[in-house]
């Protein structure tokens, strides 16, 4: 069994993931032998994206399973040991716990059943095999809802899109989600133009979408995040198409710094404004976007650039993670139980099936 | 005779230009003993900033005539050939010929009237400190004019500022023009905040303003621009202010890439939005921002920071120089004709005296 995205590779007995620290300008697969080498890839950010990081924690029990076989050893006691060392290796994760513990559980269940160690390895893999390819035919569905989008508002001429931050295979192994829907599309011929902004402060749209756009030949321009309203301006922009990081009831949306922004310039210059992301990233225990609390990052992250100092040593900068853009912004919403559009709470509710 | 700016010092017989490649990590002044050091240090980007660059080039003259003084040789040809020289270090610099040619005529004018090269000499450096200060009082007049617009909304409380790029003392010499206005300001003491945008590609905001807000005691933090929407949403901004690079008929005003985008997010917001600029910066030959042609730099200034390659070595990048924020988003054009409120082509003309 293989298993064949760009950013993680299993080839029927090693496990490779692509080192997304050195992208974009070395390209170099770490191959991940044990769990404690899958530990140190999401720690040590190797690997990235909420999704990509969860199958590598599932990878991580898999390996261990097959050292097990290797060894002949097993014990219930230790599997739950390893489970928590890999939960442990990115505490914050929300993806990785909930994958890891889903295959603990599966594997317990099997050996309850007295599946032999070895079938239980390879159940194993088969089983991270499947939820990556059901996320990628999740990821499928909330492409081809935003085609039909914007086919109603431009028929079938290819499109120019702006978007921002990585939200490609990078982050989640298969197709991904704002640049997913980028990517499918443009294999159906319907793609003109992509607009990546850079994404200060950690400049992920220069560094790893641009270099996703590259792999997929599609062209594609880098701006800075000021030169937006400009671009808007010219008519260079068909759609403003980004991921979340958490959907609110109301469908105001927390996504990357600059996100709000690009919102309110898409209002303003009447260009459709379209979030992509899962189910799981609707939080319908907050009403609004208001009760989101914002977190802050690093400074240092805006005072130097790879290492480099830009400001003077006793500059302070202000560095939240994300920003909130109004669900009466957004033209648009495809998660994989369908378009959210208009975006109100009522139809954020009814499709996600939790009407008050 | 002295000239004490941060940017510019002449102790009586010496030149000492900041140096501003080297801000803001280095504080190294540049002893300018020549008019081929002048050449040097405008073609080098040692000053920057349009009124600076006039002066230095104006040095450059003066330098010249001591030199023809200590060796006693003078030739009007010569100086000829030094002023074009100078202009030459920067050619579409319109300050610079503007300041070099002047200089040029007056000299001239004085040696008709058979003036001593030595009295020449002294009038040349009294008229570069006469055009300095005549610029600082234009700044002042400008800068009391935004005070008092400010006033009428907010009474006397201090104020928390948004700007963009750098516009202060070492882009001018003197005061400056939107910083200006700040650091004015704050003697008054009404300056709360200033919110300095980075201002990418060139982090003119993150290397220079950060800097002059340090040596002026401002409380000031950086942003990335993408930030400045969930900065205005989060109530931290009274008010945002700008330079001007050009201001048409109709007012609507070109500026560094990322001006309009503030422009249309302080709109959204119900915050004010001032521009600062000398009358020179005002274009009436043109009636709307449509007829302005907009600038490209380099893509490398977006693919590299300080030499450092972010993006991959394939991908391209769109860089506009600048932007052009409407005249209907702009509470209030100061310039040292006077403060125009509501921008519109009658109070643009009427306050520059030219009707059509």
């Amino acid at each position: 069994m293989n298993i064949d995205y760009l950013s993680l590779r299993w080839d029927g007995s090693r496990l490779f993931l692509l080192d997304q620290k050195l992208l974009p300008l070395e390209e170099v697969y770490f191959e991940a032998k044990s769990y404690q080498d899958c530990f140190l890839a999401i720690e040590e950010m190797i690997v990235r994206g909420a999704p990509l990081i969860g199958y590598t924690g599932a990878f991580g029990l898999t390996l261990y399973l097959r050292e097990c076989l290797e060894k002949d050893i097993f014990s219930r006691d230790k599997l739950e040991e390893v489970a928590n060392y890999l939960i442990s290796s990115r505490p914050t994760a929300v993806n990785l716990k909930y994958e890891v513990d889903l295959l603990k559980r599966l594997i317990f269940e099997k050996l309850d059943e007295d599946v032999s160690l070895s079938d239980v390895y390879e159940f194993s893999l088969d089983h991270i095999k499947m939820q990556m390819s059901d996320l990628g035919e999740q990821n499928l569905k909330m492409a081809k809802q935003v085609k039909d989008y914007l086919s109603k508002r431009y028929g079938d001429r290819p499109l120019r899109f702006l978007t921002l931050c990585n939200t490609g295979s990078l982050a989640c192994g298969p197709i991904g989600t704002a640049l997913g829907a980028i990517t499918k599309m443009n294999e159906d011929k319907l793609v003109e133009f992509v607009w990546a902004c850079e994404t200060r402060p950690y400049l992920q749209g220069s560094r790893l979408t641009s270099y996703e756009l590259l792999k997929e030949n599609i062209e594609h321009e880098i701006i800075v995040e000021g030169a937006a309203a400009y671009l808007m301006q010219e008519k260079k922009v068909d759609a403003v198409i980004v991921g979340a990081d958490r959907i609110v009831r109301n469908g105001d949306t927390a996504n990357k710094i600059g996100t709000q922004t690009l919102s309110i310039l898409a209002n303003y210059f009447d260009i459709p404004f379209i979030v992509v992301a899962p189910t799981s990233s609707f939080d319908l225990s907050l009403d609004s976007g208001t009760q989101i609390e914002v977190e802050f990052r690093d400074p240092n992250e805006i005072h130097s650039i790879k290492g480099v100092r830009i400001s003077p040593l006793k500059s302070k900068a202000w560095n939240p993670s994300f920003d909130i853009a109004s669900g009466k912004l957004i033209s648009a919403i495809s998660c994989e139980k369908g378009l959210i559009s208009p975006v109100n709470e009522n139809n954020v509710t009814e499709t996600l099936g939790d009407k008050k």
